[in-house]
């Protein structure tokens, strides 16, 4: 990450904290990468551009730790609690102290978490305005670059019943309005992508809801966005974030496969990618490895949000990535297809409402780096060692021959292979080896990282 | 259900089980009908054409209730418990019996439940024609016609890794034959559908599974299929039947919207429906409701698989649905669509292992009837009354305005909504009333079945 | 409720709400009472007296409607958005104004809901007291009645990790002296009861947790206020209210029986019952029909939160109870146990933040009485006709005579039984029926409420 | 494990199974141990004597791999698929060779696995008699030691209503027979405990189901056990096992602290401990951990069941072991209570349907052992890196001094406390630092392994 001519900011928001720097496995401080070396080369590459790592602004510099049952408890030394303009623009610079004490490469953020919401939609422009400068400004002193924006259509009251899906056509014009500012602030500042979270896209009981409408007002509330990002010559790549329910009880893009159904079903399946959350994934009764490899079954796969959830708890706890078996699926779905472009890595991920300390927001995002690093390499040496893609190219192998290629080019009718099935001898399956490839990871994980 | 001049082979295997009446809600007796009056007229139509009920081979004739962890429990007076032919033909008129005894008017099949797989398939497939024989005969003596047929192509061993998704293509050779003949089985009988159910087309471990690949090979099936049935001219529905997983980890077909999203994908959206079932739609971890709002806003319901599963267990329990708040939802969305057409309402229901006695499925049966006529009368209450539909309408009113139409034909731009929205005034929320319409519900269920 | 002398302060901020009546089932207005007549009497006694509902002061006046997601929505005029003491008075006049005009007769509270907290322990203590004063005051005036209390020991930061389990003995302290207050303000307003939720009494993660240590501590804390109570002279029953998790991720109190196990092995068990919520219950996996069976056979059931989640949706929901199947499974063990006691329903419930309305607040409020009634009503007339009660009394027959009353007694031995069993003949089991039970709830659901 | 003079019956049923040996981390060939070196130290132990390994015979011997939708696959050739004697003879000769060929020292069974159920109990007894005498000498000769033995009190259709908890008393009788036999047997082979698994010792439904008194027939079942195995002089240790369901609703034995719940409420608490499932313990919705820390804090931890669950799978999947995370947590678990007396780790785990040959029978195993060898290790690491449990110890030091103390041994009163409180500054909370804990099992995980 190369630093401009321009200043950081540097108030000092994080004392104590120095420049992280790579250390190496040995080292026992806590305020070092162990794992995550940014130029070391994996598959021939730097780590840094497998990994892309981004920082979110709504979970870094917003997020006090309220739960649903208790006050705030961060410690944000740069906040004085007020949404004034100043302590906005100070939010800036200690996130861009932040990231670059971390070397973070990448950030997120969501409209109304940098600037404030005021009475009228031009105060609030106006001073989103100014806090974009400052952004701008933090980018070009850290070198940190934006992996997306998006706009935040579920917090205000206003979108109480959806935004897009509101029931009532003004709420839609008003969302429209933020995407279109929150879209061009995105590309003023080099945005790689735009994100839709439909939190509030769904509905809390069927009872007052016409669900065959609201998709409907989705889905033209997309091809705006689409044809806005066109008509302004945005050429980051858009994208949906799939998740179940929480805040609704069913929100409309549920997962991988309901989201594409509905890009299919409104053609806007060539428009729009995916950005998947590890906790979505989980909520909505996958894996997340299912949801990667069906994405990338479809080409949709665009960004990750790189979390994980707390098995057992039925809401999105969004904790740091620190499983090495999650971290290890991850890479080598995203390795398999052939890395990101203009997708990252965003950790959507807050402390424990326990871990208030500014220290502590920077231990967890190297716990999930060094994680990441960690899962790189293992996916990486699973490519190298081979085992893994043998078994499964073997598997498949009677489908090389004349019948099964003719099959699946639709050659071949019922009839003909029921008379074929007549002379076939019983079929002796072979075994799944699944255990035997469980340990062949553990086998290559524990080498992988000695 | 007319009787023809065929005579029932009434072996007396449900001894003690008289022809089962409509004996009106007052009654005690166990063996009799207290809400389903079959040719009662709900909404100007009689209730079997509302319900049209069906009883399924496996579960009433083959259903040992063997489970995990125990031996069957079933007494069947009726099994010789060997797989003689003669055995097969005598299960049919065991079942023409208890059709004919309950007055359930519809059936559906597995292939080789019907009749046993023999070591070649020429065997199987004579055995299969001589009790499809007897089949038909039994549907003209009791006047049961078939909602569907179906192939069981995951019980043999050599489905274990799947039918049309198996990575060996001799299996998928086999499945195809299955499906002719089953196919063509369910035309003779007159069947008014087909089903697919891909139980182990799906993964255990995506260790070992080319998933992009048996996706292709599963739409291929579908195509061949598809053709097959236009070739020989049967004009029954096809189906899918989603499930999340069981026995798979991971089912392709694994809810509405996955199953909805592959249609789509491979050009099938035109051909096939689906069929859906509660405890599939639990286990994916929606509610019964939402699939059948999804698939009916998509044009693609097609039947019912009507059973329930038990809140907190994580497998198919499969039995028999007695809850009236779920049987209410399901008949509201099933006469908002406009009633069945092909489709109806399939018992793929089981009595618990403990509830063994031939009396026991007559009452497992009666206990689903009785409930689901009160559902159907309780939603056609709800329609009469007509506070929840007119709740809803009013609530998207503000969309049949100019502005409303217009963006819905798109024909508007983010940068007009953007500038209508500077001048919106502050937009005050409705409430969405979700206690009020809950209360309503049970308003008229009360009402309704008094 | 008999009103008493002292004037109810009617602000009229229920404005359009009318004192709620019962009209019977065939009213739909709003606001009024179909199924609940208070004084209308079931099995000899009126239904207040079987019901026993309170509102809660948490909900009812203070919940904004915020959820992670999205900011307050809930109209309240009564309250200046201050944490005054005048608008901690207001809200008394409030919640007086609401318990009037619904009819409710109960009411509970926890301490810093009432009354905010100050700077210090005495300033909070001090304007505690008069808030409380003005409750008596509103209890005079309204003939409401108070059915428990509780100190909140999880909102406030310094209970981030527990309040009795907190690693921190100062903080237990706090909790230690929030308790005593508490439990002595409820025995002025004549509480009937004294809850512990113990929200953090459990752990976020175990590689920080001393588990065995925490359930000391908890266990101390619970010692101390039975002690305190008995020298107080207080005679309320004291309640421990299980929750699996949320926020914690393990919460010792987790569901009746951790909670019994806890009692148990620090000699607990004759001080504390239980107060039972429903999707306490079904978050940790059982349903509250177990839930509270479990307790009434340890004779541990105390009062109940009457609520209840939404299927597939794993955090606490708070809806109100409109599921009238649950209703009738609540009322059935609540008459099985002889009635409540000191407890009674307590509506732990909040409307949906789209429910934003004082009207809602009253409508939903409602739709549970009805709900309760209704259940009410069925349950007894299962009682009444008897078959349910006769089915398990015969099904268990075989233990009434000789060797099944010495076995329970503890006369024999394994080796005398083997004897026995080898001289038994095959034993025949006989039908659980299943089914059958549940067509006979349907059956009676239907006849009580015409 | 030392060889006697007995000969192996080497049948070479798993022909092409060499011995097993350790051969390091690098080693790529399937049937080799990797981790698992049986002599190697660990805190100066080896590693058989922490690890205690088991095969169980149902599951090796005995599971044919059918589920709910599919017949049995795996293959058997020690297996004639008779019941003859012979046959369960032969059997055990196969599990003989097992044993040996993977040094895995101890083993479990079910009375009805290793022989057939006859029509009379003699002659079942008489069959089994001879059965146990061929499994003296398989120990004998492969020095395989018995971990536990059991009755199998739940397949048999006469347990369909519950074994001890059957509403007949004959059924009761019968289960008494079957475990004063199967004592017996375990006692004969020098079996170190005696499991209870009650899969049917619950409910299908409450509708039919006295809970009250099926938990007291079950409590007099086990003090009969426990009389008996005094009186017999069986010193092995008496285990209950939990599990939360499946087949049944709802299993009395649900988790941990039902269980404890159950055995204070009964007088067991000094007679019974658990033998804990891991994946038993993720189907009541906990982690294997609590479950383990739980039952640790309780003194009652006693033995383990090897396996794992399928994350978002709701029923038992019993997987073998494979998770480095999961291994690790329970050998710490293990670590921290001292190591196992009578218990140790049973591979109650069977592979997947799908590895259906008796190389995947034992790669499977050899999966499970390496894995538990790596958690060994990592665990072992985890305690002398030390920073665990001091950053835990000095958590709570606060509860070390004079106040702390008092409070812990009830010298103090809340009043007391009150006032302390009142004279208390601000408590600044400390951070709990789940994210650095996380970091660092990760550092030391990857330094042990390498």
């Amino acid at each position: 990450m190369a630093a401009s001519c321009d200043t950081v900011r540097m108030a000092d928001f994080f004392a104590g904290v120095p420049s992280i720097a790579f250390k190496g496995p040995d080292c026992n401080e806590p305020l070092a990468l162990r794992q995550y070396d940014a130029s070391a080369l994996v598959e021939g590459r730097p780590m840094r551009d497998h990994l892309r790592f981004a920082s979110c602004y709504w979970h870094t510099m917003r997020n006090g730790l309220s739960d649903p049952f208790g006050a705030p408890t961060a410690q944000m030394p740069w906040d004085d609690g007020t949404d004034s303009l100043d302590n906005a623009l100070r939010r800036v610079d200690a996130f861009g102290e932040f990231l670059s004490k971390t070397g973070i490469g990448f950030w997120c953020f969501h409209d109304r978490d940098v600037a404030p919401e005021r009475d009228s939609l031009v105060a609030t422009e106006r001073d989103l305005h100014t806090v974009i400068e400052r952004l701008e400004s933090m980018q070009r002193s850290t070198g940190a670059r934006l992996l997306w924006g998006t706009a935040c259509l579920f917090s205000h009251p206003r979108y109480m019943h959806g935004a897009a899906t509101s029931p009532d056509v003004r709420v839609f014009l008003h969302a429209a309005a933020q995407v279109r500012v929150a879209m061009e602030a995105t590309m003023r500042l080099g945005g790689e992508g735009y994100v839709f979270w439909g939190g509030r896209e769904g509905y809390t009981t069927l009872l007052n809801t016409d669900l065959r409408r609201e998709r409907e007002q989705l889905a033209t509330f997309l091809h705006l966005a689409v044809v806005h990002a066109r008509s302004i010559g945005f050429t980051g790549q858009l994208y949906i974030e799939p998740k179940p329910h929480e805040p609704s009880t069913h929100q409309y893009d549920s997962d991988v496969e309901a989201t594409l159904n509905f890009l299919r079903e409104f053609g806007l399946i060539n428009h729009v990618k995916l950005n998947i959350e590890t906790n979505h994934a989980t909520l909505a009764g996958h894996s997340m490895e299912h949801e990667l490899r069906a994405a990338i079954a479809a080409g949709a796969l665009g960004s990750i949000d790189a979390n994980m959830g707390t098995p057992g708890l039925g809401w999105d706890t969004d904790r740091f990535p620190t499983d090495l078996a999650l971290t290890t699926q991850v890479m080598l779905a995203v390795l398999d297809m052939g890395g990101f472009t203009t997708g990252g890595l965003n950790f959507d991920a807050k402390r424990r409402r326990e871990s208030f300390t500014p220290e502590d927001l920077v231990i967890a995002h190297l716990a999930g780096m060094d994680a990441f690093a960690a899962g790189l390499k293992v996916a990486a040496a699973i490519r190298k060692d081979g085992r893994l893609a043998a078994f499964v190219r073997d598997r498949y192998s009677s489908w090389q021959g004349d019948l099964g290629r003719r099959i699946l080019s639709r050659g071949a009718n019922l009839a003909e292979l029921h008379r074929l099935a007549h002379d076939l001898e019983a079929v002796e399956p072979v075994s799944g080896r699944q255990e035997m490839l469980e340990d062949i990871v553990n086998q290559i994980t524990i080498r992988a990282l000695r």
